[in-house]
């Protein structure tokens, strides 16, 4: 099969060089000539610019955007609206919040386009792992497009079957799905982005449990200097935490127990602030997930203005003077 | 009636000034001279010793034991006990935790001791606004007291009568109240305090909320430069969030709407803490208890241990580099 | 002065009632005749329909609306925007989001019409005790309609005066407040209620944790059968946690103590969900509104789905058989 | 080598089995004659008593007991150490508090027994899969008893290596660790069942949004029919949530998508709450863990006293009526 790809940075370059991998002809655009230039050195053909790109697929065309969410990729979208022609289709793989999916699709649609939009989690692991990918639109469109979707994915892998399966559709087991309508691939994404902070908070708190384990607050009988990394490796074998995410904490704890080349100062991106507002929009207590992305908050902020506020009450009340402070 | 004050703090200073005020006989003792001298010059009979103060009193003693909680407290009972005589009653009014006033209380009945234990509110301002009291101990021993803590408490005052508590205990209505056997004043206490932490968080973070709402993060149309020491002054009047705590942030912030004379540092005592145990114990959710109380241990941290495992994991599986860090 | 009131339920109606108590006119309309009736019984106008009750007002008008938030609100104002001239004014004074606001006064400013959003806070006591209001709109405007606020809040009373307010908005000390341009005044009650939360389940865990001090799950020795309507009653006087909000459960309590007339089941609306939406539109940390709000969430269903996964979960990895179930 | 075990429940047995299955030698106890026959038929040696348990091994004796913890495993290391002699060991392996271990350490070291203590994760699937094993202790003795522990874990399997453990303790990459002095091993296994908990309301409350996503709360465009036991089995293929319980939850939503075989009654042991113990006695945010425990608690209980006081006050300022109540 072909594909055109527009944007060759980390994430749509190693979707190219996987699909190539597969056989798969790639036509490859980026705003960066030097991006194009590597891509094309590993066999894509390079557009320099949206239309050429158009120009070198045959129709029905389909072209995977992987740009970043938001006004990029709603140009890019745009942009290309203009120059397919009814039956092609656009993919959007980059983290497009669902709700941008649906108005996109009833619009392409109206102009006789197709429009997927597939979650894709697997970040630098997933040239070599694969794509686990999450897709929403038209079941025809998407059962076109297998050929595609199978290659990127991980495969079966040596991952052990879930018994009681049978009859349930066979593409999970290789690492996608067709999830339902438009956006419905991002918004599941999106709830696995949620979940994944709430799973990494978690072991945040534990390990800064066992980290501060040691602290003079403590009566000195109850103080242990435990080795964190030690800890992380044990876990991984056969006990219930067992996770992708405890063997990225190994790998970092093996190389740095103490972890003192990260601040600690932690970003979030918008999936999980989505998670937290569909939960709210559907009247489910998330208490987890939104702790989790709270916790990101707080660390990027030194202190607060509530926690000024804090101090100030307890002055008010209690004459409480804070430490350092004139009160 | 006439008490023996052990402990001329703050809180235990104006303790013993509000009783005489109200006509009641005070022998003060105080580690420092320079507290006992102050009391003295105020009308109260210094005893320099525990045993000058025992025998400053007439059987049957009481002896209201102001310092902090822990081994103090716990040292200075054991001495007054192996002074007193049976029928005396030793009050705890500082910040017990109430199983220490569980097994203390069992000591010191054994010895024909009587033990009260009283949670103290009111801070800085009880001299002037009476101590609300929350009072454990026998039935018997707490009404022979009744003139102290009826002079002590706040009284009725142009509080507005609850309709409907005709029949109930009159005592709640002056601000004090025999909560029940030993330990339960300090409990009844404890989860005051609980619940004074929920609140100061809920307005902690609202009062957050609005002072973000200039943050260039927003679209410009959806910033507000909003005045919080006014709106703490507005919601004074009329509004559901009216309360003492609101009272204390509109003084702090019309002295300082920045509160830039804090730093935000904030720090927790035991009642805090032991509040979520209880909670667990019971097995009762407290998430807005708890949440007030991690709210404050991070305030008083840089980075976390925790913080910084986030920011490796991230770098391992999506090669997201930390703002001014090595990755 | 004069004032259009559209909306003459249980708020339009008493606002109606306080204003003409201070001597205002009204021209009142509702669909409902009985709701008009018994405005003109005290002493309003009654107009049948908007534009009767626009005809009943000489310019500059003023219209006050207050209905539901959300399409009732948005259609009355639409239709208004129809029948006034330039220079007239509408008044939203429900629960609207202040994004619809900000929409809103843009396209009313540029027919010629005044928008100001009225936050407003008082429930049922709003009639006796008065309206604590935040409003937001053009400072002309709200200058022009300061009659109709001074009347409608609670004025300065007997709350004591907090010291240091020399040289500030002296409007907010009689409990109305000019916070900035269209929707401020909504974004900042939105804010009060999303605190009004906090507040509340702050006080429902404290609470419940008493309520449950004498579960069998505790030793014997350390359980205590409180009475949490004295409780309530005696934090009244004194305490740091004396508010408002105190106040009404003690009410409650003080009816029937183990609260066996309610069920449990707790309603929210928009404001609270809003709330932790700012928030996180901010990067704050808000745990406590949240978990405020997700226990509402949390009262209202049965079990969850989430619940269910646990159990099925911990059926898988243990063995753990659920109580009552197949497994 | 030999060891004596004491408890041949699930847990228990099938740890005798394993170490059977690798050639040790079993002496087996447990009051229930059944259980010794079981262990008989599958080569273990029946002790009909402690005492005769203890005559089976030769010295220096080691004994693993595997009791419920508490007041069972207490009684059970008591009249163990009576039998036992100066160089003897005895092992607990159960979910015993650290601090327990501790006491009991320093107890028993003065009478010249070693004393262990043994975090075992793995639950039903350990016999299969090893158990990975936290071990606390002295160091000599810990490393006397190797052989035992080597077979009772995991071992390497096709688990990946963490690259960069060079130098690093190399029993880790095994499934066992010796992390400390008396406690440790505890300590550390509370952690890993604290976090566990976390981890699995993380995913609970991500397929509880999932499952919600059709309710007639939302706008009809809005909703999805999300296949949920598909959702689970694809993110075990190259996600960054893949784990071993999105495993488990695989298998139970491959049997029954709608879990309508569970009632969501969740229980909880002492680890989940021993861990928000210690990271309160560290003064560090547990924020998730804590959330993770009291959704639980919340699960267990129909209507808490703490939402009927809610319903209460909003009663109260709102005259909002419940749905369904009096009020």
């Amino acid at each position: 099969m072909e594909l055109g790809i527009v944007g060759l940075g980390r994430m749509g370059g190693n979707i190219a060089l996987r699909l190539m991998d597969a056989g798969h002809r790639i036509v490859a655009h980026d705003v960066l000539a030097e991006a194009r230039a590597r891509l094309a050195a590993a066999g894509a053909e390079p557009a320099e610019s949206l239309a050429a790109l158009v120009a070198g697929l045959a129709a029905p065309r389909t072209v995977w955007v992987m740009l970043p969410a938001g006004a990029v990729t709603e140009t890019a979208i745009a942009a290309l609206a203009d120059l397919l022609s009814p039956g092609d289709c656009i993919i959007d793989g980059g983290n497009t919040f669902y709700k941008d999916d649906i108005r996109r699709a009833a619009t392409l649609q109206a102009r006789g386009l197709d429009y997927v939009d597939v979650g894709t989690s697997g970040g630098v692991w997933g040239r070599e792992r694969g794509y686990c990918m999450m897709i929403g639109g038209p079941a025809q469109t998407v059962n076109r497009l297998d050929g595609l979707f199978a290659a990127l994915a991980p495969g079966a892998g040596d991952v052990p079957r879930t018994p009681g399966r049978e009859g349930r559709d066979p593409r999970a087991e290789q690492g996608y799905l067709h999830t339902g309508p438009a956006g419905s691939g991002h918004f599941v994404k999106m709830i696995h982005n949620g979940i994944e902070y709430g799973l990494m908070q978690a072991f945040a708190e534990g390990f800064d449990i066992l980290a501060n384990k040691n602290t003079p607050a403590l009566p000195e009988a109850e103080r242990y200097d435990l080795n964190v990394a030690d800890i992380a490796e044990v876990w991984r074998r056969g006990s219930v935490v067992s996770s992708w995410l405890l063997d990225l904490a190994a790998i970092a704890l093996a190389g740095n127990e103490s972890l003192s080349d990260y601040e600690g100062s932690v970003a979030d991106s918008g999936e999980g602030r989505w998670t937290v507002f569909a939960a709210i929009e559907e009247a489910v207590s998330a208490d987890v997930l939104s702790a989790a992305l709270y916790a990101r908050f707080r660390s990027r902020r030194d202190h607060t203005f509530g926690e000024r506020l804090l101090s100030a009450m307890r002055y008010q009340f209690g004459g409480h003077e804070e430490q350092g402070s004139g009160h």
